[in-house]
């Protein structure tokens, strides 16, 4: 992994206010490969107290993207065009981590799948699958980082 | 519209913490149908500082599984299986509404859609889609509201 | 609607292999609209007998493709990226209609809506709704039509 | 795996009026895994000669469908609720592979994950993916297998 994929990434990633906005942390940056943890907190639940499916996306389409990250160009970006999200189980636990891979590179669509796994004492619970796809973006001014 | 019903979203709408983070209201509720509003914020964004993909899910998610809640029993809840979400349009504007409906009610499995749009003082611009897959659960002491 | 583009639509899809194989018929071309229709019969069935979920995702994908040739130029083609289909009731009738439209249009990906029906003698009932993501080809000799 | 559970699912398989017609062939069977082989045929391509995404879809669907069948009890039956397919190449070649696995088994929703490739005489090519969302049918006369 080059340094500068990894300075690149970890400044994107610190420009993301929604990642700050939930306690999101980078762990791990890997080789078409990231990772995310996040510690749980009552202000990211839906009704019953658990993750809200949103924030398990937001995540999801994080470490997803940023796994894109490390294979596109230097001065090229990226926006998600779409993604699906399934949720397994309910989003209990007191940490969750969520990891994004790289399923196919490509010049122009990059398709990656995240999985999201509630981590404590025990065995990880898979929570949630993401499947997003990408578009590589070059040249335009307010999509650069 | 029952009352009843009205109150019960209201109420479970207050519970999320992930929409109290995100600064989202509630701004109406109708048959199979409900609408969220949510100002623009930079706590909200991904890297290019526009509305991150996780929070028009999140939106777009709680405004799919209230409009379902206008056409279940008062003694079911409900809980998400999978959505999927297509970002059309970066998520740039002051103010964001999404609103979910009911494509196909069901005892066991709701269908819904959801439409977000970037409001201001020209036409709406249509920003994101979702379709969401929701479960209706029955007697469940960890999913009551 | 511009007749060429009547006429190229028409030929295209003469030319899917698979759209003759299922015995279906274009039977309405309209602006950033499709229509496509199908009688039952036993080779397109799952083990229950009802319409098989990849027959109506071929009827759908063939029907959001060609509503999307309705807006792309001449010489620009189209491909499949991806797609998501809700399955909401069992295929069961004696003829399917599947409509598909533009929902955003773009020079490069276009999202489209697919919804398929069982019609009779009664109102149409809804059997699957699909959305897809289409991308914008230009100047690959592989994929000209 | 259980002799009683290969034979229900081989007689579910040719029961499915869809793979005889497409000309796919159930290869193997495993515990929570099933795979299905295909050969090309003009009679299955979309407009540019390649495989109709309709009839990976098709191909994909089943075989996650039954790979859910090796872990539900034998009186109970699957229904799709929904999938999504990624297109991440066109389906070119003269054999395709396709292979179905659970991902998160579950009593009333199962969710399954499967791939497609296009296999020769070099190293299979992936050309897509699938998610889906099965639900688990008991006590219904019509759904039955």
């Amino acid at each position: 992994m080059d340094d500068d994929v990894q300075t690149r990434i970890k400044a994107s990633f610190a420009r993301q206010g929604a990642m700050q906005t939930i306690g999101a942390e980078l762990t791990q940056i890997g080789h078409k490969m990231l990772e995310i943890e996040l510690p749980f907190h009552d202000k990211l639940t839906q009704q019953h107290g658990f993750l809200h499916a949103g924030v398990i996306s937001a995540a999801l389409d994080t470490a997803c993207s940023y796994a894109a990250y490390t294979v596109i160009a230097n001065d090229a970006s990226l926006l998600t065009i779409e993604f699906k999200v399934n949720m397994m189980s309910p989003g209990r636990g007191d940490r969750f981590l969520f990891r994004g891979e790289i399923t196919k590179p490509g010049s122009t669509i990059i398709v990656a799948d995240g999985r999201g796994y509630a981590i404590g004492d025990g065995p990880a619970k898979l929570i949630a699958s993401m499947t997003s796809t990408l578009m590589v973006i070059r040249g335009r001014e307010d999509i650069r980082e």
